[in-house]
């Protein structure tokens, strides 16, 4: 057995996560049983959605147990296999762990032997081409109904998933609000990812008003990462029969106890809205479609892609924290040298 | 100009409506415009909805202003018409007013003549028969996606809608469960709409819990009247897909200005759910199919058409305030002689 550095959880967190929830320990790769096969892990994708794994708390996986490495997405390369549809050198992206090797099998979650375009940098697999931007794609089409004309407002807009939300929107012949919560992420809404319009909500003291007043005939669609006082602020813009994604509610993620409360659901009937919650893994039919449109927007410069980038495991911790306290920009993702 | 008798809007209610805020006056039958015609009114609907009219707040309705008549959906028989295509002697519904006679046109809302069966009481149109019926058959079929074998809790269950979404519900083969206000209800819900279950939430301390026990497999559509607390307990016993339909709110409608918070909506992306609000008016289209069905229930006697009925245009402001603190069952009906 080989060593295999793993980032565990120590603790669980209380709130905002810290660096001292986290450990670096030396582990092993376990001896594969029939079916397994080894993954030297490349990148590992740094969401929200792992905030949520390491509550003590039933939800659509299991908690993160303590002691052990946490939950995570990720792109590799086989390195061993005992299963006969896999072949040492595939890359492959499903749901991983923190550690430098990760035993796959057939029941690892999203799993799927992908083939990268060699003009194009693996990284984005795990971002724009990978789940962040199938959830913007699945989100805006599948969820939203886009189509050219209509009014898109997307919160988290220079998030991993926003920043193709709003671009999609946009090259699909929208109008698009960006809203974000920084002068800096302003800008990239703005300048480099061609929102429409951008609003930053920490600046602003009635979002309701300010959006009222650059979309006066109302949303069609609001795109919600983030949930909370935004998503209550945007009940009272949306148009009759608007759609609302719930794709993320990162207010909800750190405070899993006391989430935020929301007030204007009476919106829903008075506007006949539609609401709805998904997970990308629903919608795998639908991937490979996405899959080629996204790859042919990143080809021919439509789609920028936008990555925070950190290099080495034990850098994970770090970009995990600063994403979850708003510090990063478009895609977090960790590079293993 | 004849005397036609007003019960109009003296002032604002403040939360929970009381008796003192209409007045009742002495009004003239103004003389008929072009294209309008005379309603002689037998059945008003009584319903919550009117609430929501009667804040001074945008809604799909103007507010009803100080000094005019209330608002609400009636039953009449035409007596006087300068409309080419109604005739004195036609029986019509629509959104009248609270008075002796109304005048209508082309533009009144949700105006349509009616065809009532000769052996059903005319009052079950403004029920059954009518919104009401309309609103729990759009709600479970176009919003629900109602079939066979799945679990469906009603809220407000005793009610004019809910009384009606538990029959059909039952009637398309699914797991009923009623939540209501009282013990009286209850019996109502389980004895006479035929629930399979019901639950009185007053006497239940974890109505999540309550539910949870009942259905551990997990609720497939929640008809959801009262919003608030309900919902909120509601969205942590929703299965997987599960739909929420958002029919009222009348925890919302004596409370806008500090309508109940709701907490879990996470649980919309965690359990993947869709919550969609609707007006029946928007709806026309699979009305006339909705009656048809309702009409044959009726008749066989597979639908209970329960009423509170009261006589009297001075009796409409107390059997209005007695529906909203929860002392009605089944539809509110105000018939005047």
């Amino acid at each position: 057995m080989s060593l295999n550095r793993q980032i565990v959880l120590k603790t669980r967190p209380q709130g905002i996560p810290t660096l001292d929830i986290f450990e670096l320990v030396n582990g092993e790769i376990p001896a594969l049983e029939d079916g397994e096969f080894v993954v030297r892990n490349r990148f590992f994708s740094i969401e929200p959605a792992i905030r949520g794994w390491l509550d003590d708390r039933k939800s659509y996986f299991p908690p993160v147990a303590l002691g052990a490495p946490i939950r995570s997405s990720t792109i590799g390369v086989v390195t061993a296999t005992r299963n006969s549809r896999v072949r040492t050198g595939d890359v492959v992206r499903g749901i991983g762990r923190w550690e430098d090797f990760s035993v796959f099998s057939d029941e690892t979650i999203l799993l799927e032997r992908i083939a990268p375009a060699s003009d194009i940098p693996l990284s984005y697999y795990i971002g724009a081409l990978g789940v962040s931007g199938f959830t913007a794609y699945v989100g805006l089409h599948d969820i939203g109904s886009v189509a050219a004309g209509q009014t898109v407002v997307v919160s988290a807009a220079a998030g991993a998933v926003g920043s193709v939300a709003v671009q999609i929107a946009r090259l699909r012949g929208c109008r698009v609000i960006g809203l974000v919560g920084s002068a800096e992420k302003a800008a990239i809404a703005g300048d480099q990812l061609g929102c429409h319009e951008v609003v930053n909500y920490r600046e602003t003291t009635d979002l309701t008003a300010a959006i009222d007043q650059i979309a006066p005939d109302g949303v069609d669609i609001y795109f919600d990462n983030v949930g909370g006082p935004i998503l209550d602020a945007m009940l009272l813009c949306m148009k009759t029969f608007g759609r609302i994604v719930n794709c993320g509610m990162i207010e909800s993620y750190n405070h899993q106890d006391t989430p935020p409360p929301i007030y204007n659901l009476w919106e829903m009937i008075a506007r006949e809205l539609s609401m709805r919650g998904f997970l990308v893994a629903t919608f795998g039919n639908v991937l490979p479609e996405a899959l080629t449109t996204l790859e042919g927007w990143v080809r021919s410069g439509e789609l920028k892609v936008m990555e925070t980038k950190r290099v080495g495991l034990e850098a994970t911790p770090q970009l995990f924290c600063d994403l979850m306290t708003g510090q990063t920009k478009g895609k977090s993702v960790l590079e293993l040298p």
